[in-house]
Order: C-alpha cells, then sequence, then structure tokens
C-alpha cells in the first residue's frame, strides 16, 4: 500500500478542484446582507484545513465521477461546519480560534448565532436547489445527528463520571458524522455500488473520530503557537475528553478530587494544568487516546481495500494517516 | 363576506386536527437527548397561538386535501417557529416570554442555541423524509429569508434613521416569509393550480405583515398581564419599529434626541417609556401602524375571492380578522 508524503501531496492532486472550490464558496455566499459575507469570511478564509470538502472531493474522484457537481457539495459541507464552529464559540465562550479573535469577540453572541443559522439554512437551500434527494437525507440525518452531540457534549460538561462510551457518541456525533456524510456524498454522486457507498461512509466515520481524539489528544500536548489555541482550553471549558476519562478510572481518591476541582473551577491556573496533565501521563492517558485513534484509522484504511488503486485511493490514505500524525 | 365570531370558530372547526397535532408534535419530536424534550415542551407546550399551523391546516383544506399528510408538516412550522424563538431569546437576551421564563433563563444560553438547531435540523430531517420536493424548496427559501431578516434587524438594533422601507424589509423577512410559506404548504398539499398557490402565498404575506405590525403597535399599548411581556420592550432592546419611525420623521430635533437616547440607554425607565410613547402619540405612530396592519388585512382577505365559499375559507377571513383585533 502506497503511502505518500502527506498533505501536500493531497494538495498538490486537487490543486485546481481547491481553487475552483474557493470561487464556489463566493459564488454560493449570495445574501443582499453584505455584513453577513464579512462574518463568514471571517472564519471561512482563516485558514482552514478544508477537510471535510476535501473528502467529498477525494471520494466523488475515487467514485469516478468527472463533472463538476462536486464542488458546491464541497463548498456547503465547510459552510454546515462553519455555522457549528460559530455556534460552538458561542457556547464556549471561546476568544479566539486558529490564533484569531472568534467572531462572537468582534461581532458579538447575536451575530454569531444568527450568521450561524443563515449558513445552516443557505446550505439546506442550496441542497435543495440541487435535487439530490439522496444526498440531502445524508446531510439532514447528519446535521441533527451533530445537533444532537453538540448537546449531549454540553450536558456532559465538567462530569468527571462521563463514561468512554458516552464520550465517544458525543464525538461520533458531533465530528465523525459529517465527515462521513461528506465522504459518502461522493459516493453517491459517482453512484457506486451500495458496498463501496456503505466502505466510503465507515471510512469518514472512523477518519472523524481519528481526527476528535487527536484534537483532544492535541489539547493537552501541544503549545498554543501550533495549535492556534492554548493547549488546556477543554479543561478549562470543563470538557471532559478521552485522556481524562482514562485517567479518572485508575486514578486514586485524591487525584480524582483534584480533577474534579479543576473541571467546575471558574479559572485554571497553569498549575493546575499541569498537574492534571502529570496525573493523566501517570495512567497513560495520552498513549491510550493515540492508541485508539491509530486504531480508527487502522479500520479506515482497511474499508478502502475494496476500490482499486489509484491517486485518490493513496491521497485519501495519505489525508488518514496525516490525521493521526499531525501536531496541530 | 361572512366572517364569523373570531379565533373560537377556527379553532373549532378544526378541533380534530389540532388534537392530532399536538400527537404529532410529541411523535415527531425524537430524539435520544431526554432534554432536547424538556426545553422544547418548555416553549411549544407553554401556550402559544400555534398560527402557523392553523394556516397550514387551514389552507390544505381550502384547496381540498383530505389526508392527514400536512400534520407533520404543521408540526413543523411550529418547530422552526420554536427554533427561531429559541435563538431570537438569546440575542435579546429576554428573560420571560409569554409571562414564563425563556428557556435561556432556565437552562442558559447554550442550551438555547444547540436544542434552536436541533429543532432547526430535525425539521429539515422530516421534510426530506417526506419527500415533497416543492415544499422543501418552499421551505429552505423562507428559512433563508428569515435568518437574513433576523441579522437586518440586529444590524438596525438602536438606529434611528432606520426608514420604513428597511423596517418593512425586517418584518417581511423574519415574520411574514414563513406564515406565507405555511399557507403555500396548503396550496401545495391540495395541488391547486398556480393562481391559487400564489394567492395563498401571498395571503399569507398580508397576513404576516399585518401581524408583525400589531405585534410592534402592541408592544407600545398593551398592558404586561395581557401581551405576557412587559409594554416598551422592544424600545429597551433598541428595536426601532413603525410607531416610531413614523413618529421619527416629524418630531422636533429635541424630540429625536430624546428618543435616540432612549433607543442606546442601558436602562429605560417608566418614564422614559411614556415620554416617547407620547412623543408617537403626537404624531400618530401608532394609528399610521394600525392602519397599514388594516390595509395588509384587506390585501389579504381579497386574494381569497378566488376560492369558492367554503368553511375554510371563512376561518381564514377570521383569522385574517383576528390578526388586527387581537389585544395580546
Amino acid at each position: 500500500m502506497r503511502e505518500g508524503p502527506g498533505m501536500e501531496g493531497v494538495v498538490r492532486l486537487i490543486r485546481g478542484d481547491l481553487d475552483k472550490l474557493e470561487n464556489s464558496i463566493e459564488k454560493l455566499l449570495t445574501t443582499r446582507v453584505t455584513f453577513i459575507r464579512d462574518v463568514v469570511h471571517h472564519l471561512v478564509k482563516s485558514g482552514g484545513k478544508r477537510i471535510r470538502p476535501i473528502l467529498v472531493i477525494l471520494s466523488s474522484k475515487l467514485c469516478g465521477y468527472e463533472a463538476d457537481g462536486h464542488l458546491p457539495y464541497a463548498a456547503i459541507v465547510e459552510f454546515i461546519h462553519t455555522a457549528t464552529l460559530l455556534h460552538d464559540d458561542v457556547v464556549d465562550n471561546a476568544e479566539t480560534r486558529r490564533g484569531t479573535a472568534t467572531a462572537n469577540t468582534v461581532w458579538g453572541n447575536e451575530s454569531s448565532v444568527l450568521v450561524g443559522d443563515f449558513l445552516f439554512s443557505k446550505s439546506f437551500d442550496l441542497m435543495v436547489s440541487g435535487g439530490n434527494e439522496e444526498i440531502l437525507k445524508v446531510m439532514s440525518k447528519a446535521t441533527t445527528d451533530l445537533a444532537e452531540g453538540e448537546i449531549l457534549e454540553l450536558l456532559k460538561t465538567s462530569d468527571a463520571k462521563t463514561l468512554e462510551e458516552e464520550y465517544f457518541e458525543v464525538i461520533g456525533c458531533k465530528t465523525a458524522v459529517l465527515l462521513s456524510a461528506a465522504c459518502e456524498i461522493g459516493a453517491l454522486l459517482g453512484k457506486v455500488d451500495d458496498e463501496k457507498r456503505k466502505a466510503l461512509r465507515d471510512f469518514g466515520y472512523h477518519v472523524g473520530m481519528a481526527f476528535q481524539l487527536t484534537d483532544d489528544l492535541l489539547d493537552y500536548t501541544s503549545s498554543g503557537k501550533t495549535l492556534g489555541k492554548d493547549a488546556g482550553r477543554d479543561l478549562k471549558e470543563g470538557k471532559v475528553t478521552l485522556p481524562l476519562i482514562h485517567a479518572l478510572k485508575s486514578a486514586t481518591g485524591k487525584e480524582k478530587a483534584f480533577i474534579e476541582e479543576g473541571l467546575t473551577k471558574k479559572r485554571v491556573t497553569g498549575k493546575d494544568f499541569r498537574t492534571i496533565k502529570g496525573i493523566i501521563e501517570k495512567y497513560e492517558g495520552l498513549d491510550y487516546t493515540a492508541e485508539l485513534s491509530r486504531g480508527h484509522i487502522s479500520c479506515a484504511k482497511e474499508l478502502l481495500a475494496i476500490f482499486p488503486d489509484s491517486p485518490y485511493k493513496s491521497a485519501l490514505l495519505d489525508l488518514a494517516n496525516h490525521i493521526v500524525e499531525r501536531e496541530t
């Protein structure tokens, strides 16, 4: 199984489509209200990784789709992702994202809520105009799961008793389902058989799980500079992620109490964070998370075995590897 | 043109459907997260007027639709309305609605944002499953307009220079478009010709305009007891509505300055409100608003002339009259 040099090769392979994608994003973002464009630009143009559109593009190509009808869907998946970011930042009271001020910091929570709603409605409006009923089904199911996942996560805030299964359900819904839908769009456009459609859908799901696991790991290990956000943000926001859940399983009463206090504290200090990170490391919470993440990537890669070799298949495998190897 | 005794007669005529609607609302609100049901129940079951579902039901019946397929759409239109209420209350920092604490007061802004998102996604998911492409088009267009209207309104907050046309655009998008869509759903289910479809769509639009104009009027005239909210809430929130816009056209420099100050003040006192209401009355801003509202109702009623007489037509005419005559 040939595996290329990471995301650079992926981007090079679909450079033409990625350029067209930026045009699609501009073209589809029609609105009578110029302010909406300003807010959306702030996020869409601030150096996101375009993982979801890239999955739409590669999956479409892998399935032999040759026209340009995948690009609006690639843009729409990014719009929906952007809508969730806008609302997430309000829910989390986040002040920065990718190193720059969040939209709610610049324009207020009100704008973030309403522009998120606009992006969401506009996305459905565009998909309805697109007229592909199967894609509409996949996407409306995905966004419903997504909203449920976000609510489940909110309900589990600061809950040190959160179970591993509950965490998996949260990240499955809030992250993996949309990456899965992105891949399934490619299968639907390429009109492949049900077996391949399912393989791509599951590929996206496992990649999504690995993506979020890695994100939650990096939140404990990265420096502010590389992740564009401060390490320890999850802890500050009371988000109980796998590294912590794993450590809590074996922690002493005293350690548990310290973590519980950290999760509910108004202000988590650098010292608190380092102590909790130390507890996580003691019980190998980071290694455990990395291992599960790699496991999902292995599953994902195996699922592509039923597709004949092609540059697009190699690119999807590279992307999968990149998901767990990235440091930002 | 026979016109009945108001909403009591309307409700009596479709009592069976309204009972079934409550079941539909329960049945369609499936989710793995029971918390979502609690939040939605808080709003959906708190004595809303069900104007939008009633429009779906009456329009369907008017157009000869005889099955039960209109009830899910009646429920969905109410879900979408509820989603906008959840988000509106976050945007407006509202503490009460219809006399009871808002969801954001009870469960926090985070829950209101995310449960609103869920209702919105779920509504699209249900409509996509319903498989009526024309209804999907109408509704996805309507919700996009709705989001734009909300943003336009936000941008005009505290802006004493807001033009009448701008105000009409705001209320057209944020209110009239959804009532218009509710009526158009009935036309689509009943499969009437384009002329009747357009008549019902426009009927809903004019009723919606009158509905919002009356709301904005009542905000200056009603007592807290009847409207379930304090009079003067719009002024406190910096909402520049027609009574004020009309008065500002003729007000003296001193009066204008007082109104401008009121719109930007952190705390509007009862005395401020009474002074500004006095200025509005001096320039007949309330009469002017009532007159425009009645004008829209006249237009709406004329549009139904192309439909043969029936109890459903009479009920729609009664509902139209009720919209401008109501005191709550």
